[in-house]
């Protein structure tokens, strides 16, 4: 997907509403489980509920994992699922790869060849031969971890390099990378006000903002100071949707919560015009 | 396994030598594409001509998700293959992942319980509540990524962090951790000489050293600086032993090729004494 195409579908849904689908048995309703594939079975629903609300979707590949194989598949079936049915939602399959040239080529066509996402999350630290593989996919989207939202991001993300933060180095540094254009940034809405300056590196780049809802965070804020003039957010929001409830009407119930957000946002676009 | 065990089977085999399985279905033997499960009857045969010659095996797991489910089934059969027949073989679960707190518990589950590798390489660019959840499990170890062998190592790794570089800081901070004794470091073989000031911080851990073979680096300049009274390295080749043929030959090819690294790490052992 283009990012034109993005911007096109947030103008028109009025949100910049991501959906994390951390989808984990054990948070599930327990009806689910008899499903013959209730991570799929919850997913569906929960798409089926809130694609209208939202313009991008985000499996959390570590909760597939967890289950192998029959994890894998319902990874397989959701993305399916959303390319074949919503083919205007983008989609980020939030993985935080990273490894060596020949290997990173490897991941890279597992998310984006193999499973069709739009984007896939990355780790900084092995540096440009590590994501340089990932940016030659054309319209595929590369979104690169800077400042994350857990207490750990200060061990190393925020330590002084030179006379920047790293993770400002990061940024800066991934701007050189053959075909940056294809770069989006993680930068955790926990710490809003670094926004500001994260604009001034990248003022055209999407940020993708998790941290809104279970890890706190707030909507004006992150708006007040990483909007851009084609908005240029994703803001992500996983167990505050997805688990509103836990029986027989968590999908409306999910889109409630998205709803509540997305006219927050509305809002917000309100104030771009 | 216990960092012990691990000790007490490089004593015995005289050798150090973990061996990479990258399996790729376009380097395999071509007449291996009409078994069945061709990466696992690869796998097995590798395993089955060298286990005696190495004291570890390292799946990339880019290798076998760049495979979808049919990837994940042979690296499940890999692994199921080496824990029931050789159990004192250690496994690392290539995978340099990292996430956030309950994700990361994901992750480690998904390695240490259901495939039930040793240990897994974890990025370490989220710190501390990132890399804990892994440190938590008793005797499984974590592989974290201080220097790798890429020529982006030098995009953020060796940058100076007030007055010293970023992988010194990561090594360090690191071992504040909990459970800090379960920290093993990559440090890529070549920048042999950076292994002398990593001995200085972590003289007892153990370090996993890629980069024998495609990627360059000596065996003697690694012991030399790497070594400690317990060894405490282990060196990867993967592409250097695994490829070596590639007629019905291979397994054979492999194994003189492992025997020949295993005679210079025998060398190297004996100067311990």
């Amino acid at each position: 997907m283009t990012t034109a195409a993005l911007v096109e579908q947030i103008n028109k849904k009025q949100s910049f509403l991501c959906i994390g689908l951390d989808t984990d048995l054990d948070k599930i309703p327990p009806h689910l489980l008899e499903e013959e594939d209730p991570i799929f079975a919850f997913n569906k629903a929960i798409i089926d509920a809130t694609h209208h609300l939202c313009v991008a979707y985000k499996p959390n590949t570590a909760f597939y994992e967890a289950y192998g194989i029959k994890g894998w598949r319902a990874l397989e079936k959701t993305i399916e699922y959303l390319n074949t049915n919503h083919p205007s939602i983008f989609t980020i399959a939030d993985a935080k790869r990273g490894d060596i040239g020949n290997t990173s080529t490897r991941y890279a066509k597992a998310f984006f060849e193999d499973l069709e996402f739009d984007s896939v999350t990355i780790a900084p630290y092995m540096g440009k031969d590590s994501v340089e593989p990932f940016l030659a996919f054309k319209n595929k989207h590369t979104i690169l971890l800077a400042l994350t939202s857990n207490q750990g991001a200060y061990d190393y993300q925020t330590k002084m390099v030179g006379e920047k933060e790293l993770y400002k180095t990061v940024i800066e540094t991934s701007q050189t990378y053959a075909n940056a254009e294809n770069l989006m940034y993680v930068v955790g809405a926990t710490k809003a006000s670094y926004l500001s300056e994260i604009r001034e590196l990248v003022p055209n780049s999407f940020l993708l903002v998790p941290g809104i809802g279970a890890q706190g965070g707030s909507l004006a804020e992150v708006c007040k100071y990483g909007m851009n003039s084609h908005v240029g957010l994703l803001i992500n929001s996983s167990r505050g949707i997805i688990y509103t409830s836990n029986n027989s009407d968590f999908a409306e119930a999910a889109a409630a919560s998205a709803k509540k957000i997305q006219m927050l946002m509305a809002e917000e676009l309100g104030k771009l015009k």
